[in-house]
C-alpha cells in the first residue's frame, strides 16, 4: 500500500483515534472504571502490541513515521493544555491551608521508592535484558526510583475531577501532591540521562530552567497579566490581547519546560496555575472540553504507539514483576498512606489518597519511553515496568472506590457513581 | 546554531507568530484595512521576504524544515477550522432565494476570466521563465485562468463578518459566488495538473472525490446526525457523543477534499454547512474565536513562509504585470459588477459584491504553490502573480469602502467603522 499524503493520514487516525477513545471509555465507564483507562487502553491497542501485531502493514499505514511529529505535537499540546486547565482550577490556598499534609505525601511518595530502590537495584542489577550494559549501580539506583514513585498526574487529576473532588481537601492534596513528587521524579530522570550521556552541563540547564520556570510563574505572570485580567474583569468578557497574551504565555512555559529535560505537562500546568484569577480564568475554563475531547485523545494514542506488550511474553520475567508491583505498592501507595494519616488525615480518606498517588498511567510510559531512548533501559525491564503501570493504574479506581469511595457516597460526601 | 528540538521550536514560532499577527492586525485595522490584510502581510515578512532576507540563519534557526510539517498542520486546520465556523453561520436559505444573483456572479467571476486568459496566455506563452518548458498552450490557458478567478475565499468571509454583513443579501451573495468560483478554479487546477502530470486518474479522482463530498454535505450528514442534534437540543447542551461525532465528521470531510485534490477549506465549509441547525451548530460556534486568534495565525505563516516577494525585482516583468493587473481586475471585478447589476442588484451594492469578489489574497499563494511544486510556474509568472495577489487584496478594503461602505454607512445600513 502506498502511503497517503500526511494531512490525509492525520485525518484517518483522527476518525479512527477519536472513535476508539470515545467506545473504549464509554466501555470503561460501563465497567466501574474511570474513562481515562479506557482511552489508555484503546491507545495502547492502536499501536504495536494488538493492531500492530495483528496487522503490521495495515497499521504502519494508518499510523505511518511522517506523521510522527505531527502527533506527538498533537499530544503535547493535548496534555499540556488539560494540565493548564486543572492549574486555572488550581486552589493553591487550599494547598497552602493543609501544606503540612501535602508535603508529607509527596515527600513520602518519593523518598520510600528511592529507599527501597537500592535493595531492588542490588538484587537485580545482573539481569540480563534489565539495563543496558553500560549503566552504573547509581544510575540504576536513580532510575529505579524514578521510576517507582512517578505518579499517573494527568490521570489522577482526571480521576478526581470527573469524581467532583476537585475543590475537597483530599483531591488538592492528591493532586498538589501528584505535582511535586512527579516534578521530583522527572528531575531525577535528567539527572541520570545526564550523568547517562555524560555531560553535566544537562543537570545545570535541568535546574536553572527548573528555577526560572518557577519565578516567573510566581512572580512575573501574575506582574505582566494583572493590566490584562483586569481589563476583561471591566468587560465582563475575554479581550483579543489577553486570550493572545495566554497562548503566548502557554507556549513560553511549554517551551521552557522543555528545554530544560521535563515534559510539557510540568509547564502548562504552571502557566494555568499562575494566572491571575477572574474573568480571565473563568473564560479560559471554557476551552476545557474542547482540549478534553478533541486533543487529549491524541496523546493516549501517541503513548500507546511507543508502547510494546508483546515484550512481556517472557516467563522468565515473571518473578521480577511480582517483585516490582510489591515494591511499587508497597513504596508508593503503603507509603503515603502512612504520610496521610500521619499528618492527620481520616484513615478512609488517606487510602483515598494512597489509592489514587499509587497509579502510574501514562507518565510511567512516557518516562520509560525517554529511557529506552537513551538506551538506558533493557527490553525485560521495560516490560515489566510496563505491566507494573498498568496494573497500578487498573487498581486505582476500584482501590478508591473500596476504601474511600463506598463509605463517602453513602455519608453523602462524594456524587453517585 | 544547533537547531532546537521540534516542539521547543513550534513554542518560540507560536509566541513570534501569535504576536507578530495581533500587531499587524492591529496596524492594519488602524490604517482602515481589514485585520486580516495586516496578519497575511506579517505572515509574509516572517518568511523569505523579508526576516529571511536580513537574518537568513536566524530564520531558518526559527523556521527549521523540520517543524514545516506541523506548521502545515496547523495552518490547514487553522483555515479549515475557521472555514468550518463559517459554514456552521452560513444561512443556505438566503443563498436559495438569491440563486440566480449568487449563479450570475460566480459564472461571471470564472467564464470571463478564464476567456481573458485565451489571449493572455497567446501574448504570453514564449517569455522565458514565464511557464516551464514543458506547458502546453492549453495548460497555460486553463491556469492563468484559474489563476485569475480565484478569490480569496477566507478572506472574503472575514472582511463580510467583520463588517457585520454575514446576513445581508451582500455579504451571503459574495460569499456563496466566492465558494462556487474557488471551489471551480481548484477543480481546473486540478485537471491541468493531471495533464500535465500525465496522469488522467487524477482528474476521474478529483470529479468523484467532489461528487462524493457534496452527496455527503448534502443527504448522508444531515441524516447521520440528526439524533445527535435533538439530543442536544433536549439537553440545551453539547453531548460528548455528539461533538466527538462532528470532529471525526469533520476530519473526513478535510481527508475527502484533500485526496480529491482541493483544499481543505472546502472539506471544512462543507462540513460546517453540512451539519443539522440548533442547538448543536450553536454551542460550536464558540470554538470560532479560539480558531480565529490561536490557529488562524499559523496559516498566515506557513503561507508567508512559502512566498518569495525578493523574486520580483525584474523590470522586465513590470509590463506583464500591468497587463495582468489589468485583466484581473477587469475580468474578475469588471465581471462580477456587470453580473451582479445585470441581476439586479443596485449599483453600490453591486460594486461592493465585485470589490471583495476581486481579491486574490492567500488563495492565490496557495493556487501558485501547488503550480510552483508541480514544475509547471517559472519565476516571472510566480512573482508578477504575488504582486496581483497582495494589490487586489489591498485594493477590496478601499474599494469596498469607496464604492459601497460610506454611502451604506450614511444610510445606516452598516456599522461604524
Amino acid at each position: 500500500m502506498s502511503e497517503p499524503p500526511i494531512l490525509l493520514s492525520l485525518c484517518l487516525q483522527a476518525i479512527v483515534v477519536l472513535f476508539a477513545c470515545r467506545v473504549a471509555g464509554w466501555i470503561a465507564e460501563r465497567l466501574g472504571q474511570p474513562s481515562v483507562v479506557g482511552m489508555m487502553i484503546a491507545g495502547v491497542l492502536l499501536g504495536p502490541s494488538l493492531l500492530g501485531a495483528l496487522w503490521p502493514a495495515e497499521q504502519l499505514w494508518l499510523f505511518p513515521t511522517s506523521t510522527r511529529d505531527v502527533l506527538k505535537f498533537l499530544a503535547e499540546l493535548g496534555v499540556g493544555g488539560y494540565l493548564f486547565c486543572v492549574g486555572l482550577d488550581f486552589d493553591l490556598a487550599q494547598v497552602r491551608q493543609r501544606s503540612r499534609l501535602t508535603l508529607a505525601v509527596a515527600a513520602a511518595g518519593v523518598l520510600v521508592p528511592f529507599c527501597m530502590a537500592i535493595p531492588l537495584a542490588l538484587a537485580t542489577q545482573n539481569i540480563p535484558g534489565w539495563f543496558a550494559g553500560e549503566a552504573t549501580l547509581g544510575q540504576q539506583i536513580l532510575f529505579l526510583g524514578a521510576a517507582l514513585s512517578v505518579t499517573a498526574f494527568p490521570m489522577l487529576v482526571w480521576i478526581v475531577r470527573s469524581k467532583g473532588l476537585a475543590d475537597s481537601p483530599m483531591g488538592t492534596v492528591a493532586i498538589s501532591a501528584g505535582a511535586i513528587g512527579d516534578a521530583f521524579a522527572w528531575v531525577i530522570l535528567a539527572v541520570v540521562l545526564a550523568s547517562f550521556t555524560g555531560s553535566p552541563l544537562v543537570v545545570v540547564q535541568c535546574l536553572a530552567g527548573g528555577i526560572v520556570i518557577v519565578a516567573m510563574a510566581r512572580y512575573l505572570v501574575p506582574r505582566l497579566l494583572a493590566g490584562l485580567s483586569a481589563e476583561c474583569d471591566r468587560r465582563k468578557a475575554l479581550t483579543p490581547v489577553a486570550v493572545v497574551a495566554v497562548a503566548a504565555l502557554f507556549a513560553a512555559f511549554v517551551a521552557l519546560s522543555t528545554w530544560c529535560g521535563m515534559h510539557a505537562v510540568f509547564g502548562g500546568f504552571l502557566c494555568g496555575l499562575a494566572l491571575p484569577r477572574g474573568e480571565l480564568t473563568r473564560g479560559l475554563r471554557r476551552i476545557e472540553p474542547a482540549i478534553a475531547m478533541w486533543l487529549l485523545p491524541f496523546f493516549f494514542a501517541f503513548s500507546g504507539l511507543q508502547t510494546r506488550l508483546d515484550l512481556l511474553i517472557s516467563p522468565s520475567a515473571l518473578w521480577l514483576l511480582a517483585l516490582v508491583l510489591l515494591v511499587a505498592l508497597l513504596g508508593k501507595g503503603g507509603a503515603c498512606w502512612v504520610a496521610a494519616r500521619w499528618a492527620g488525615l481520616p484513615a478512609a480518606e488517606a487510602a483515598g489518597v494512597a489509592s489514587l498517588m499509587n497509579a502510574r498511567g501514562l507518565m510511567e510510559l512516557i518516562l520509560l519511553n525517554v529511557g529506552v531512548q537513551a538506551k538506558l533501559v533493557g527490553p525485560v525491564l521495560f516490560s515489566v515496568l510496563v505491566v507494573m503501570a498498568v496494573v497500578t493504574t487498573l487498581l486505582a479506581g476500584p482501590l478508591f472506590e473500596w476504601t474511600y469511595g463506598r463509605q463517602a457516597r453513602k455519608a453523602g460526601g462524594l456524587g453517585r457513581l
